[in-house]
């Protein structure tokens, strides 16, 4: 094992061991005043016993799975036999990643709240390390769950000919993505439903039926709203990231053990090992990233945002250089051109979230002319956000389309040759790790918003003096934006991520076709042979665009896309509904509520959302996991292929559509607030209030759900690959 | 020419001739009063403003073209000869036949409005045939144009070797489908503009603002309103389906040539003018099922659409029997296997459309629980219409992934060899023609629509009989049921044509390729050597999905889709704001507009419309004008080919979702006037309002245009096919 490899347990445990800091930090705060304990203490509860009942059916589901691929690999032999061990881990680790992340928030929201008492930095500075809880312990898991796998295998796996023992492990490690998207499928479908049905709910009776203002301790449902920050913006979100994290670097791996086969075994390492070790150095800038962040007493929003930037910023520059070093000293064959393909990715992944930022700020053009569409009534502002929305997913697609030619081209020297397309391919995987590098500290100002959020509402439910619930209202404002810019990174890393899994999944189906053809792996003129055979391969599975099977499969990747985004939406209309029936129900039968002297029954509310939320969840993963299997039967690799990139290319632009349309309808409410337009409590504001509302689960819900089925879909192709090809029908 | 060819122009010349007739007929009914010629002289007034104003700009568009095209063909040499010609009939005719359509209904519905003082059949009767006009003049310029054309050719192209006279005749033919296309891009895209804009704009000042009924004459945009039925609904849905009728024909006949051009000059003919044969059948028994819609007087809506869809379904029968008997009579090989994928074309588009009849229409529950929502808000109520739209789209996404399938599988004889695909591609063209081959008749139902409303708005605004408006009211409510199955219809088949065009697009690029190996074109095992070649073809254009610039090429595509119906969704929203700014403009400063004793100035708000509407609509269709070619610039054929492929699956997919939410939103609206949950006036009804004007705009505007997207996309790939090929980058 080279040397350099040892960054990536560091890496790991630095990551463990500074979010034990931060979490040790953090706790030793005071959390306030009785009522604040008692509301955080609330939302506490509520959050854990939502994540246990999410737990218990995920469990039921992983036992499920694990017997079918434990069938596939002992009783069909079309699989490796370590993937239902490597399928359990992955789970398990992001699981556990989603448990501490979200245990971290709600102990953290009085405290932040109690630290604005104090001062505007104070509280600024223990949201985002609490943020930076999550953020370590996701890179931390999977850098750890990483290098422990990659150490046992390169023990126990025999030695092969030709590079196949590498391409073996680096295979069975892909198959941990799969526990991890099966986790986070879960806990972004059932987090994302959680969450709106009690927004939605909670906003539908409060503030437009009763006329009471957000978080008023008045509302049943303004607890479970809390919990809902929780569960689905900091769980699911980190089981997302913690997903693409570990795909994007397992299937790199993959591609760079298949592009470098017929280098001999050292040079074939190196390649492999390349994006953990990006990945760990990515890790502990992102740990130095987290102290840069402070703040002075008295800071504006951009004035807070620019000390949030400068953190995530100075992490991203150093990593360019970082990552040349790193790939220097690999001395892996055209090192310059890989370097270009992470600056490439970390690029693009900049470019989306500042055009998330421009569609969906207040600062700019397309909210404000939102925000005046309220003028006019509730229907033009919805056309308008729709129409915006729209045009907004052009343009992260136009910046994904530019990074994969990018990549590909320095990957190969800027040539389009069939034969170099191995190297092109990873250039692509190596591309998404350099987007996700420096995601510890991405992650952080992700989690940082519904901590800062919860801070508020706790404050606000406190009755806390307006100076604190002025300082937690500046850091809530910054937190939607990271959120929004959040969002975008986290669509854009999934469709680049999604991208490298099928790439490596054609890498898959032509190890298995080289095998079936016992082709000798010589070079021919210079080029290894299997990368000969690349064409080969095609004809073999006519994975071409003129095969019925491909076009077909393309469509039903589109349908599955938008079949699983309106059961979601749907999802969230039902469950909103049930929850708006019992806050009504609470606010005729419950004396005193609405004069502030009886405590509504908030538990019963956190009750229905997370009842509904594990009911409906239950369909929409079902389909994502089922149909690759369904397609790969009926069809094979070729409806297969077709099947996932449809599927990851119209996937990623509903999501962003959904994203942005909703986020911009949240701040054009949020900007008519600020007065504009009326001001609060204006025609125009209620028209705002209902874009907003119609936006919940558009970028809450249906958008966010997208990400993992785009990355799901296409694992699930990875690890039943050997149906498709064994046992297709057409 | 084989005798039976001699059908074509026969269909043509009898489809004219019968709507020549219709016309006369409806023309010499009579108006009735004074002041119901003033209404309609007004919207005829309009309409053919607007249609002059339109066609003023389409034709600098088509003079630029054929600039190009003419560069291309004499300058470059990249193109053939013919090209600018038979892009101008193309063009021209397409044009004609939305004239004539738009003249037909709108001297027809103060005709009918009168007819219905006299009895409801003799209104139905009337706005039926004057549908018909429309239908029949669409469909017998398209035979009359291809007749026309492929005898002229089959004269004037030197005989070649190979069967390649005939390539080349179909080739150019195929280029009369880029002018339909152009000119129902500007028709659908401007059309669908100008009429929500004035939509729109009357009901958020009328109905919300001032609180005037529908149609009432005080209100200043609703001359414009109904003249937007008549260009969006009348000449928009013409030349949409104008396009398709003629694409799918000229593209099948494309690929027959291509699929037996190994098989002698006969049978490759036969191949050739089957298509048109089975369309001109169809056109015949579509005149025979116009006679066949009648209705007795008090017939509930049930009935009235039973009478309405036994004419189309028995012209549909009857085209099942006649289709066997052409394939029989051409003694085509394997003509049993392509009357099967006729049958499948036909059941398809029955299917879609009873699809979209489930899901917009009130008697089922996706609409009912739609309304349901209302009564908790507009956001819940849209919320839901997004949801069920999404899902929606996955049942003809379905349908047509069935429709390839069995359609391919049919026509070669259930193989997937790739020696047959030529076979399968010339199945899926023949499928969509049977799709088409009523559009005679289906096309009339659709045209009807429109007709009875514009009826209903003339008896509204000129205060006739409640019994009569009962009647026009009745004759109005079947034709949104006609309206809403005649628009899953138009998307089904622009599907269906774009795949087959699609697949001519390859067969296309093939030919040169072909050509530049220089083959002989013996048979190989019985195979033409043509066939053999087709995955050299793959090799050496790459057209495969592990090929980058297929992947960036699928990303514009979506890219394309979301970019152009987000502008025409905001060009909706910017419009109707005009619209609302000149309607309250004439509420304040005429004065007795609201006491019905001064006439608005509605030709003002036709103005507007009509300016709005050229100018919103140039952006967009320059997009698609130029993108595949910019395309095809960068990544060559691969590039052009995942664009294509991805315009069409998520272009199909967006454009269902617009459309039946629109649908269902406004069905959920009039559901709650008949009375359910609160009824007219209610809150739930005020939800259901803004809920219609919401899908206004996703209805007729941008679900539409997606239509013509799709194909146009894919034509003007095919007539830039050398530029791609010649000139490509990377």
């Amino acid at each position: 094992m080279p040397l350099i490899f040892w960054l990536v347990p560091l890496g790991s445990l630095m990551a463990l061991g500074f979010a034990y800091y931060f979490f040790r930090q953090m706790m030793s705060a005071s959390e306030g005043t009785d009522q604040m304990k008692k509301i955080a203490r609330h939302v506490r509860e509520g959050a854990s016993a939502y994540l246990r009942q999410q737990y218990k059916v995920v469990i039921i589901v992983f036992l499920v799975i694990t017997v079918i691929f434990s069938f596939l690999a002992y009783g069909l032999g079309v699989q490796n036999k370590w993937v239902p061990f490597a399928f359990l881990t992955g789970g398990f680790f992001s699981g556990l990643a989603g448990y501490f992340g979200m245990k971290a928030a709600t102990y953290a929201s009085a405290r932040v709240a109690n630290a604005c008492r104090t001062s505007l930095n104070s509280g600024l500075r223990l949201a985002f390390r609490s943020g930076a809880v999550m953020g370590l312990v996701v890179v931390g898991l999977v850098l750890l769950d990483i290098s422990a796998w990659f150490i046992v295998l390169n023990l126990l796996i025999p030695e092969a000919m030709d590079g196949y023992k590498l391409m073996t492990i680096t295979a069975i490690m892909l198959t941990f993505g799969m526990g991890a998207s099966t986790q986070a499928l879960f806990a972004r479908v059932g987090g994302g439903i959680f969450t709106k049905a009690a927004d939605v709910g909670a906003d539908l009776v409060g503030k437009i039926e009763a006329g009471i203002p957000e978080d008023d301790p008045r509302n049943p449902a303004t607890i479970a709203d809390n919990v809902g920050d929780n569960v689905g913006d900091v769980a699911g979100m980190g089981a997302d990231l913690f997903e693409s994290f570990a795909a994007s670097i397992l299937a790199t791996a993959l591609l760079g053990a298949a592009a470098f086969i017929g280098y001999g075994t050292e040079i074939q390492t190196k390649a492999v090992i390349a994006p953990m070790v990006i990945a760990a150095i990515g890790t502990l800038l992102s740990i130095a990233g987290v102290f840069m962040v402070r703040t002075r007493e008295g800071a504006g929003q951009k004035e807070l945002l620019r000390s949030l930037g400068f953190g995530v910023n100075m992490s991203a520059l150093l990593i360019v250089v970082a990552s040349f070093l790193v790939l220097y000293l690999l001395q892996l064959p055209n090192y310059l051109g890989l370097w270009g393909a992470i600056v490439t990715g970390l690029l693009a992944g900049i470019a989306i979230g500042q055009s998330t930022e421009y569609f969906t700020a207040s600062a700019y053009g397309p909210t404000r002319k939102i925000a005046s569409s309220s003028q006019t009534g509730p229907a033009p502002l919805i056309i308008n956000g729709v129409g915006t929305g729209l045009i907004s997913a052009a343009v992260p697609l136009f910046i994904i389309a530019v990074a994969i030619t990018l990549a590909y081209s320095f990957a190969t020297g800027f040539s389009f040759d069939v034969g170099k397309l191995n190297y092109g391919l990873y250039g692509i995987g190596i591309a998404a790790v350099g987007l996700l590098a420096t995601l510890g500290i991405t992650l952080a100002t992700d989690a940082y918003g519904p901590i800062a959020d919860n801070a508020g509402g706790n404050a606000e439910m406190c009755g806390l003096d307006p100076e604190v619930r002025r300082r937690t209202d500046a850091l809530d404002a910054l937190g939607n934006t990271t959120a929004a810019t959040g969002k975008g990174f986290a669509i854009g890393s999934a469709a680049l991520t999604a991208l490298a899994l099928l790439a490596s999944y054609f890498e898959e189906v032509r190890m298995m076709f080289v095998k079936f053809l016992d082709r000798p792996l010589e070079l021919i003129n210079g080029i290894p042979a299997i990368e000969a055979s690349f064409m080969d391969f095609v004809t073999h599975y006519e994975v071409h665009l003129m095969n019925p099977r491909v076009i077909v499969g393309i469509f039903l990747g589109v349908m599955s896309v938008f079949v699983f985004s309106g059961m979601t939406m749907n999802a969230v209309g039902r469950a909103a509904q049930k929850m708006v029936g019992e806050v009504r129900r609470q606010f005729l039968s419950i004396p005193g509520i609405m004069e502030g002297t009886t405590d509504p029954d908030y538990a019963r509310c956190v009750a229905i959302s997370t009842r509904e939320a594990q009911k409906e969840m239950m369909l929409p993963s079902l389909i994502a996991l089922l149909i690759p299997v369904i397609v790969g039967l009926l069809f094979g690799v070729s409806g297969v292929a077709g099947l996932l990139i449809g599927t990851i290319s119209s996937g990623f632009a509903l999501a962003i559509f959904m994203a942005n349309a909703g986020g911009a309808w949240d701040n054009a409410k949020k900007y008519i607030e600020e007065g504009h337009f009326g001001g609060k409590g204006s025609e125009g504001h209620k028209a705002a209030v209902i874009g907003d509302t119609v936006g919940d689960p558009f970028k809450d819900t249906s958008g966010p759900s997208l990400n993992i089925l785009i990355k799901l879909m296409v694992m699930a192709a990875v690890v039943t690959v050997g149906v498709a090809v064994s046992y297709s029908m057409l």
